[in-house]
């Protein structure tokens, strides 16, 4: 892919700027056991029987216990949890997970399955001394056939390598994100991860063609496949995608890639309101049709955060709403003539009252920076309160002018953008600093007002340790009741990731 | 879509071919219970106040025991089952079938949901006595919303009409398959069902946004969402996608809907051998990209079946292997341009060795004849097992010479064709008439065959009544246990769909 480089920069460099904005690196955040309301199910503690055991299974170079090379494994990755777990097991493969997991069981150890703590819900870290498993060692391609276009390889591969060899071979990883330098493919199939692509090519439950997952008591899982069509019985994998660790740990997987695009090309456009950010959306689908590989919305305030912190212009003049369009396609000349001529259609109407575009790496880049940095730079206002929600395109927006109104002054801005192409908005309200005035106005506010669009409180960071108590905006007590119940069946003691996932008061 | 009106005649009309030439429409097949060695379960028989209460649920015209009008609804499409229910129930929505569920549990009678009752492997009739849930009375659109792309709507809804219902605003469904003119959208959903579309917009569980159901004891699960990313706790829904109505009644469906497509081509391509094959269709990917709608490999043998029979000619001379290459785009000269450069450098670089294109309708019509009458075709010669498997496509055609060599002198035909763009491949072995003699020779060497290249036994027809006992070639023995345990979880009484996709033997 032309533009995999350029983005890639650029995710990074937004990822740690939104780190660095979140939480002071060197500060170490407050125990999450002191911070949160949470009490310690009854679990053994470990012993030196236990590391003993541990390390007979993984041996002494996969076994960390030295507190400061632990401590990095126990603070999620916006340092907002911490956990204060003794020891890291890192096994090599899916035998040794099986052997681990079958003694945890029977000891009733509890056990945090890490990937690459990339996670923005606090999921992905010890609560109190949970074991971490963490699937840093398993990292080995298995397979890659650029004919049927399936990738085979165990869960700790990290995304970015995956996407390097696969692109070796003229094909793209489903799915892109801008953690991918340090994310792992197990992590992202358990987080059911979204991303950049997944206008083009779906979410993971369509990408994924096969997993192996070992269960709580060690049972491994043979779920694999490598094909797109295969009716036989019970479709289990999609248990494991978006379960978060809580009901199986994910040792391998083959995923479906895509072919590899020839050409990238990038417009930003100003728009004079959200009805006709609405109507551009629907254009561009009819339009650019299969080469549509981004649409994603950005109102004034929002691209404010964008560029007035970094010194950054807008190739644009000043609108009330602003549209990145991205596409992506297999020959430069027919989509540079598509993306023209839509531009040409979208002006004409009027729908569109400017635009720039571009197929050139630093230019796009350019203009992804006006999307990506919004995130680190709304922190700027001193305090945030972020979230991210699915809700319909028609009341898409509907939540920024009722949210202005309700907190009115307390709030430095209240702004809104996001991925309008998947129907996912990140609804900011800044402000100088926390107070409970303005958090009470907020909350529980926002997940009301989502609700009653039959909208997602969680669009794609999942549920993980901050959320499972706000789940009963989007499931009913229905779902949630089976939930447990698959629980209960997979894990009858309780011991992968707990406290995640599952309502606390259930 | 262009080409949607000429396909939908093909296909119904293929349909109807295979439905004739399996078995006598005028002859009654024989009752399962005597055909096949399978034991009736302790389940209630029905009595004159079961039928009171169903009639007090759904009312007196949607409830049939006459037996004449019952019959139908007994022998599945292509009349190879034949169970002997007395009662069909029709009910209008989720809330009569939340009754009928419960009240079937409480009493522990048998249910066989059923929707428009195309399935292949006998899962949408009752095997004994089964009550007959059917989703003909639930056809409402509820919403189609052309933004988002979102289709709502109950279970009982014909593919076809929806297909209609969505085209009329610029939309198309995700599928496509040869029984859409009955084939209902739960039943579709119910058992992920494949089809002509797949290679484009992907299966089922990627399309499906929400499904609401009712499980064995009456309870409505709503897992509806409008929405591409929903990371809210578990994705239950995928549970009941594929599940063949043996874990829950599907009521309600929300469905993503691309857009539709403007321009369609077809080529039909001729090749000296099987590595040829592969190498086309690698270039295909590369080169049409985001347009290749469909690739179908087509053997000598397999061409002759569609062409003898009924006096139609291929549109080039006879070579050992064929392809059927579909593009669908938004632009016709773009596409026209694309599928013209690929074809040059097939051709030129000797891949290909011959080859046509067309985008009229009629020519694209006759050329789609050519692999839609292979299935019925084949019939002409007598008998034919019929196998539907996906291979590694490395290994897709190894299959025939090794089949060849085994059964010999004693087949007609031993040829091959199918989706290989989903590496999905359909194997026929004819014969002048059904023989232990070559029956031994092909089974089960056909599913041992497949499980060595960790193929999948069932493509896209899924288990039903016929296949559960080969499920054992495709899954391992831990997947099994976990389906039984979820069917155990979900159904603890087994009313629903009994003797159906799970092991018999187990």
């Amino acid at each position: 892919m032309l533009g995999g480089t350029s983005y890639r920069l650029i995710n990074l460099k937004a990822w740690r700027n939104i780190r660095r904005f979140c939480s002071d690196p060197k500060k170490i955040p407050e125990l999450t056991k002191n911070r949160y309301e949470v009490k310690r199910g009854q679990y053994a503690e470990i012993c030196e029987q236990d590391l003993a055991t541990f390390e007979s299974i993984v041996g002494k170079n996969h076994l960390l216990v030295d507190s400061s090379e632990v401590e990095p494994y126990n603070i999620d990755f916006i340092r907002c949890v911490r956990g204060y777990s003794r020891v890291v097991l890192k096994p090599k493969n899916t035998q040794q997970v099986s052997e681990l997991l079958k003694y945890c069981n029977t000891r009733k150890i509890a056990v945090c399955p890490q990937g690459g703590n990339t996670g923005l819900v606090g999921g992905s870290v010890p609560v109190f001394d949970e074991v971490i498993l963490s699937t840093q060692s398993m990292n080995e391609i298995e397979m890659i056939d650029e004919i049927s276009g399936v990738l085979v390889c165990q869960s700790g591969c990290i995304l970015e390598q995956l996407e390097e060899k696969v692109h070796e071979r003229g094909l793209c990883m489903p799915l892109d994100l801008g953690a991918k330098g340090s994310c792992h493919i197990g992590g992202n199939v358990s987080t059911n991860a979204g991303g950049l692509r997944l206008l083009r090519y779906g979410n993971l439950h369509g990408s994924v063609l096969g997993v192996e997952v070992v269960k709580a008591d060690g049972t491994i899982l043979d779920l694999m496949s490598n094909f797109k069509k295969d009716n036989t019985g019970y479709h289990l994998k999609h248990l494991f995608i978006g379960s978060e660790g809580t009901l199986g740990f994910i040792t391998k997987v083959a995923i479906f890639c895509p072919a590899s695009s020839k050409a990238v090309n990038v417009a930003f456009l100003g728009l004079e309101n959200y009805e006709n950010v609405m109507k551009t959306f629907l254009l561009a689908k009819q339009q650019l049709g299969e080469i549509l590989s981004s649409c994603e919305m950005i109102d004034a305030q929002s691209l404010e955060c964008s560029t007035k912190p970094f010194n950054h212009s807008s190739p644009i003049p000043e609108y009330p709403f602003y549209m990145l369009i991205e596409t992506s396609g297999s020959r430069v000349e027919h989509d540079e003539e598509k993306l023209h001529d839509f531009l040409n259609n979208s002006m004409e109407s009027g729908i569109v009252l400017d635009g720039t575009t571009t197929n050139e790496s630093r230019k796009m880049r350019d203009i992804w920076q006006l999307r990506e940095r919004i995130a680190p730079g709304i922190l700027y206002d001193g305090f945030c309160f972020k979230y991210d929600v699915s809700v319909p395109l028609k009341h898409f927006y509907d939540i920024i002018p009722a949210m202005k109104e309700r907190v009115g002054s307390l709030a430095t801005k209240v702004c809104g953008y996001g991925h309008i192409g998947d129907s996912n908005l990140h609804l900011n309200v800044s402000c100088p600093e926390f107070t409970q005035e303005i958090y009470k106005l907020v909350e529980p506010f926002v997940y009301e007002f989502t609700s009653n669009l039959k909208g997602s409180i969680s669009a794609e960071h999942g549920i993980g340790f901050l959320k499972p108590n706000y789940l009963k905006y989007s499931k009913s007590p229905e779902a949630l009741d089976l939930m447990r119940e698959m629980k209960t069946l997979l894990d009858p003691n309780g011991i992968l990731n707990p406290y995640k996932v599952l309502p606390r008061n259930l």
